[in-house]
């Protein structure tokens, strides 16, 4: 368990092509492989899926999503 | 798959004259080439249609979106 | 179809005494004619008339609408 | 018709002692006459009446409207 | 009728002890004197008075309200 | 009654140990002791209560609140 | 009780690895340990839960909350 403070977004720039969840604030979910991310949370997920009440709705591909839309993103894969 | 941190505005900036669909937070979809997008996601498309549940409502020639409303952009060619 | 990277912003000033319908996100609907506009995409309307689900609601000469609650401008005439 | 831009906060600065009805999101409306203005659309009416509905609601004397809560602004002089 | 613009948060810093009605977003109303306000229209009162649809529901002595939450400050003395 | 115009954050920041009520906009109201408090009025609580409609309903020791849920802070104590 | 003013944000940067609730604005409620934590509360936590009305609802491994949508973080240690 790391003692040094990461910081939260330094931590995203690393996930790059780990998979990852992402809730929105509407409770949608897209589930996929980081492309890349910047301080705003703005992200670019490949291979994307989008999830509703844990029902896959629509594979997207390639998907920008806005931060300002973001709840949570978990990272599936450890750091 | 690329390793670079490639950030995604700069992503969208690359993505002129693809087609995106674009999703709002009100759940209204518009699809179209984009003509140009700004750092705040605000974006013109051209050939815009716009989509309520997956039908066709109506057709705008050209539209400037404004960024605040995006939850996310689905880029359908390869970038 | 031009290639260069015109921002949308750029595009909206040049806009200036073109016809637009401008959508707020409360879904009523502004017609008329640019009268100026900044960077915020606050803009002044002469010649407006407010639209709800389609239907015209008012006339109100000279609007100056907030650029917070604009969803999207559909640029009537060609750019 | 003015070729020039314009920027609408100027017009607004200009339009000081102006006649103006000003609509909030929560469409609640405020008629009065413009004592001063901001960048930030902040305005101080006089003898400001509140309207819901196009139904007079009450007499406010000089009041300071915070410029986040507003959705348009009519001019009802020419500029 | 004074023709020199004197910004709206010039005015609010001049209305310190003067007693003001403040109406919430959320239609809440607070009366009392102003004790001071910045520029982000964080306010002060004292005395203050919480008002729900015209009924006096609390006192609170002395109240910090977050600017971001005001609707209009409605000053009662002339200024 | 002070003449000076101390800003409302000074004001705050001098409060640290006296006993506030900090009600949120969604009606949630916390009750406890200010361990310090920033511009933005994140502020820290110790001895926290949260009440709900007047009812007691949690202790939560130190809280962290973030300031832009806050509606106003009562502060109990003279300053 | 200390008399100095440690600002909540240096307070939870000397948090990290103690154990947390966070609530956010949806009522939705983590608990978890702080891996890190940055100026606009963005936060990771590492053996997240998630809590709903108190009940269970999943477990997140590490998740990285966005800041804006905190209501308040409980400490659960003494600092």
């Amino acid at each position: 368990m790391s003692q040094s403070v990461k910081k939260p977004l330094n931590v995203l720039q690393k996930a790059v092509n780990k998979h990852v969840s992402i809730r929105l604030k509407s409770d949608l979910e897209y589930r996929g492989k980081i492309y890349n991310v910047d301080s705003y949370m703005n992200i670019i997920l490949t291979d994307a899926e989008e999830y509703n009440s844990g029902n896959l709705i629509a594979n997207y591909g390639k998907v920008v999503i806005r931060g300002s839309n973001v709840l949570f993103i978990k990272i599936d894969d450890e750091i």
